[in-house]
Parts: C-alpha cells; structure tokens; sequence
C-alpha cells in the first residue's frame, strides 16, 4: 500500500467551489493508485467568525472551551469535502482528531501531539476508503478536546504522515511551492526543486509562511518528505527532505524577510551576571518570543541589551521591560517598530566563512546600515529600517544569484 | 445531590444576548442548589444553514457524513453557554454527545439512543460542575456520530434526567407552558398548571409542537418529570407526570389543530382479505406516516379507502397509491389538501362515552361537516375543511369550558 497524505488549508476549501475542486485533485490521487489522507482546516475566515462569536459571551474565555469552539471549524470542513468526494463516485470517509487517534497532551489551544493511534486509519484504509481528517485537533487524555495552535493543521498531516509510514506529505498552498525569495517583492524570485529540513525550518522561521516551523521539525524528525504544491494547478512543487538532490549546488537558498518586527533596547544596564536571566526568564514566562539579541558594552560596568520581537507584543513587552529596567537600576527603554529582518538561509553556509561577509558587503553596497546581526549554523539575519527592506532582498538575491540558477524543471 | 436537567431550544440560544440570558438561569439554579445538567441545541438557524452548505456540494450526502456536519452546531452552542457561564464565575463543563457517553444505534441521522454511559457526567457533577451538553447527538458503537433527528435535544434531555435520576427535566420554550388550545387562534386559551404524559404524547402529536412526542415517550417509560417552561420569564410552567395533581377535574384539557393535514381516497378498491396490508406497507417502506385510516363500504366487494398524511407527503403518495390502484384494479385517487384536523385530548375521556357526541354537537352547531372521525383512548379527532379550523377550536374550546376553569396559580 502505498500511502500519500495531502494537507488543504483554510483557503483551499473556503466556499463550494474550492472544495469542489479540492475533492478532484482528491480523487485523482485516489486512481492514480494511491491510498490517500486528506488533512483539512477550517473553511476560510471560519476560525477567526467563531473567536469573535467567543469574545461576544467571554473576554477571556477559558482555553478547553475555546478549543470545543474552534474544533467546530474543522469538522465542517472534513464532511463537506467527504460530501464532494462522495459526489464524484469515490468510498470516502471523514475522521474527527478524536476518531483517528491523535492523542495530544493537556495544554489546550496549544496542544502538542503525543501519540497516534492508526488502528481505525488503518482500518479504512484497508477497506479501500479516502480518509478525510479534521487537522489542527486531537484529544488529551480524558477524551476532551485539544487544539494545536496556529497552522496546527501541517503538524496533523506530518503527524499521520510518519505514523502510517507514508511516502509523501503533499502541504497544498496558494503558491507553487518554496521560491528563493517573496515574488511580490523579488520578481526574479524562483521557485527551489527541492530544499534540507533545516533550511526549511529557517524559511519557515524567518517569515517564508508556506509551512508551519513544527511541522518541519516534526517532520525532520521523523523523516518525512514534504511537498509544498499549489492546490490551483498540478505543478510539482517544492520538495522537503533530508538533503538536497538537485538543488545541491547552492550556497544560499533563499532570501527570508520579515516586517513583523521591533527592536527593543534597554539602555545603561549594570553588567553583571544574572542580567540577561533575569530580564529573558521573564519575558519567557509571559510567552513573548525574543528573536535576536545584542549586548553591547559600551563603558565600564555598564550595558546595552538590544534584542527583537514581533510588534504583536510590543505593549506587553515595555510593561516589563521597564519594570525590569526600574528594578536593575538601568536606563530608559527604547523601542523602534520601523524595523525588519533580512536573512540568507542555506546549509552550505557553515563551510564557507564568506557568506556573510558577502551579506554585508551587498547591504553596504546599498547603503543600507546593520542595526542588529545574528547567525546561526545555517542562515545570517540582519536588522535594517524597514524602509530599504525590499532593496535588501533584491541586492542579496542578486548577489548570491539566486535567479540565474537555472531551473531543473525548464 | 438533587440534581436537575435544563434543556433550551435553538431561539433560545439564537445570539450572544439569548446565551447570556441562559447562562444567568442556569447560574441561578446552581446557586439555588441544584446539580445542574444542560442541554443546549444549535443556535438558531443554523442546522438549516449547514444542510444548505451541504447541498452545494452533493446533492444527495450520506447520512453519516451529514451527521458529521450537523453535530457541529450543538458543539459550537455548548462552547458558547460554557464561556457565558464561566463569564458569571460559576464552574462549568461542556461535553459532546461522545463525551457524555450517548451511545445510540447505527441509523445516522434519526438514530436511538440505547444506552447512556453516566460515568464522566458524575464526575463532573461530582466535582460541582455545571455541564452544559450538546443536545441531538450520540455516537454509535463505531465511535461514529449519529444525530437523533428533529426535535432531538428533547430526547437527549429525558435520556441523561433518566440516566442520573433527574428529579425534573426542564424544556425551555418561548411561551409559558402548555395550553388548552393555541392562543394565536383561541385568545381564551389558558396554560396548564399540570397534564398526564399519555396526554402529553397525543398533544404533541396533534400538533402543539413544545414537545416533541418521542422524549414524552422516553419520560413515560421512564417515569421522568418534564416541565415545559418559557425561557423569557420565571413562571411556573407546566408539569408533565403520571397523573394530573392540580388539573385532576378536567375531563379534556385540552384542543389540538394541525393544517398540515392531506385526505388521501382511493375509491372503488375490491374488498377482499390483504387490500389494506397491500396499501399500508408500501407507503409504510417509502417512510411516510399515515394517521386516520376509514374503509367505508358503500356497495358489495367494493370499499373506499380514505387515509389523511401530511401535505409534505402528498406528491409521493400521489405516486404510489395511483400504482397500488392499478395493481388491485381499483379506481381514481382524490387527494385534498384543504382539510385540517381537530382534536380533544383528556385521560378522563376513556370513562366518559359521551365526550365525542358532545365533540360533534360543538362542531354542528358550527354546521362544520366532519368528513373522517378517529379516536383513541384519551383523544377524539376530526378531519374538517381547512377554513373551519378557527372556529371549530374555538367552539371546541368553550364545549368544554376550558377558559372557565381557575387557573390553580391565579
């Protein structure tokens, strides 16, 4: 049996048409000989009409209810779909998180999946049915409902996916798979044959929003291959594995940006041990993700702590920072929303010392100024005003060549 | 632990005001004491909104998948009430028809309950939660969801007051109980303090559409109080028991009138042994109930067969009594559907024969001809022309002075 899980996301199936359409593309799979999961969202807006319909009776409402509400989205979408199939002549059924054994743990509205159950997947499968799951649900383990946060729905099908040993986790977008930068902002952006785990989980990361980071690392893991294909055409997408094949010659794979950002300084800090614990643990404890972080000493004793978030937090986050700022004795609290993040992303990057320096050499060619630098094994981020953002990714995919690549698709 | 189950239909829970308002009424009855257990159905319109998505998609699903769709409605009311409640700060718990151990036979879409597992609904009690359960919905033994048809949250309510042993089962509408006739037609009608269930049962068949007959059958069976109450106000409602307390004098309580009423003649069948089986069991096959049944035999080995169904019907039973007529060589079908019915329900009518003659004089005195009479042991009923239905209940009404007995609560 040859297995093959494909993931639709809220768009793919936001009205009659599309879902229509979808449970084509379903069946064809389906007669092409595969034993096919379909993994689906919520159609459309669906999951942002119920949080508003929550907020009318709770401000605050608690999580597991949130989740009985939300789970809702997702079980429409997965009979509507099995209904469309069922239209074309195929044997389909549609499974609850709860009814294909995702069993998750306790923390509601972000629930991580624990174990997989596959004995009634199997089941249908065995009897030759299309099984259509509702994605982002499971339960925890006294049978109540969980849902696994924001584009949760990728982590379900990676998750079935490695629990069935299936040969491939198609992820369908709007897009034609994974490009070396955002074609709205890069026209010679192209799109990437094939790209490793770990450069996906940086694209992923650094704002490229095809694929849930999680679900890449789930997938890493269990080394599932992953498709990203458009559900609008039958292009063969951008596929996710352990290491490139044809795109192997490339230093950088991609161009990554992402406005979503501000950068945060908290001035004159006494530089001690214990500084940077005290002022991170607390932000951790509220749940604000910190990006990059710079400790510059300028003078004796003294410190700059810079670091970034996303601007959803922003509030949030100068409630502590002065407060903690008030408690070390340190200076004023400086926060600048005008700035973004451009990064290169690519393995090859960790033997060949030069690539950053490249980076930077093509940021100064534009006169762009660095505010903030941060590097990992595979991929360099820099901090610039948003304003010179977008000639940043063009002087940077120029630069690494990204376009003159030739396609092995052509 | 005195435990008392709610049940509030779709209007009553139609928007965030009307779950609100729910959500203080049954914080009161917590703070009143009580074990609270409430079952909620979808809000307002939308199982007809979710039947609409599904006809864009397959104009014929199956059941199973369309249970699947459905369910969901109750499951997003039950999250909601939840939220409203936890709002007012009271400890509350929703659960699914699977959560709360409804387990029903395999017939998707009007299946039975057969069982219900109370093991997690005490524990939630126990614990002094409030739990609010989504109503009209079960899982067969496959973990499958089933809904229990129309009107199903009635059932869902008599099924777990049984289960726990419920000292009252609550049935929350938007008038004040139930009334010895319709009010829109008989402004004299007044609301009864108390009523017998097989009373119950034939009102709700006839058409005084608070209950839905099958949880009245459920609740005699198994001995649970109902009381039909109206959710805008705080007055007594109606009991349904055993025996009448209160009400015990009454030799009716009450007339009943349904419009949506067809006269089905099949004229001239031979009169010989199997002809009614033959008739019956058809229409019986195609799911189509047929109420009043007359044979007149107007000449030898030949009779007429005259049944009353309801209009909804009429083109189907068109089609299969014109088929019939031929088989057994009969002769035309005449269908009206301009006839209404009329009844008068009382457990005190079984010991008193002259109840129906004074019935037909109330109707004659009105010179409204009767053109098919049915009778049961606590009812009388009459096929009549539509256009007399207002008069012939007002006129009913008054035979047997139902505005002229005290109200016990006056």
């Amino acid at each position: 049996m040859r297995v093959l899980v494909q993931k639709y996301g809220g768009s793919s199936v936001k009205d009659a048409e599309r879902i229509k359409a979808v449970a084509e593309r379903v069946v064809k799979a389906y007669k092409d000989g595969w034993s096919v999961i379909t993994v689906v969202s919520a159609m459309g807006d669906t999951t942002d009409e119920l949080i508003a319909k929550a907020k009318q009776v709770n401000s605050k409402p608690a999580r597991r209810e949130m989740d009985m509400l939300l789970s809702t989205g997702e079980q429409v979408s997965i009979a509507l779909l099995a209904m469309a199939i069922e239209a074309l002549g195929a044997p389909v059924i549609s499974l609850t998180g709860q009814q294909v054994g995702i069993l998750t743990d306790d923390v509601h509205t972000k629930a991580r999946i624990k174990h997989v159950d596959t004995k009634r997947l199997q089941e249908e499968l065995n009897a030759g049915r299309i099984v259509i799951v509702a994605g982002f649900q499971g339960v925890n383990s006294r049978n109540d409902i969980t849902t696994l946060g924001r584009g949760g729905s990728d982590t379900t099908a990676v998750a079935l996916a490695a629990a069935i040993q299936a040969e491939v986790c198609e992820i369908y977008t709007d897009v034609d798979g994974v490009y070396t930068a955002d074609p709205r902002i890069v026209s010679t952006a192209r799109k990437l044959t094939d790209i490793s785990y770990g450069e996906m989980l940086e694209m992923a990361s650094l704002g490229a929003l095809v694929l849930q980071p999680r679900a890449v690392e789930f997938a890493a893991m269990n080394q599932v291959r992953l498709c990203v294909r458009n559900s609008y055409n039958y292009h063969p997408g951008t596929l996710v594995q352990e290491e490139r094949q044809v795109e192997k010659d490339m230093l950088v794979v991609g161009v990554a940006h992402d406005t979503n950002v501000a950068k945060v300084a908290i001035l004159s800090v006494p530089d001690r041990p214990g500084v940077a614990y005290n002022i991170f643990s607390r932000l951790a404890v509220e749940g604000i993700n910190v990006d990059m972080i710079v400790q510059t000493n300028k003078e004796l004793n003294v410190t700059d702590m810079v670091f970034s978030t996303s601007r959803d937090d922003v509030v949030r986050v100068r409630e502590i920072a002065e407060a903690v700022a008030q408690d070390l004795g340190a200076g004023d609290v400086l926060i600048d929303d005008t700035v973004a993040k451009i990064s290169i992303v690519g393995a090859g990057m960790v033997s060949n010392p030069g690539v950053a320096a490249r980076m930077f050499e093509a940021l100064a060619e534009e006169d762009i100024n660095i505010q903030v630098i941060s590097t990992s094994e595979i991929k360099v981020s820099c901090l610039i005003a948003e304003e010179h953002i977008k000639r940043a990714a063009q002087a940077l995919h120029r630069k690494f060549q990204l376009d003159a690549v030739k396609s092995m698709e052509a």
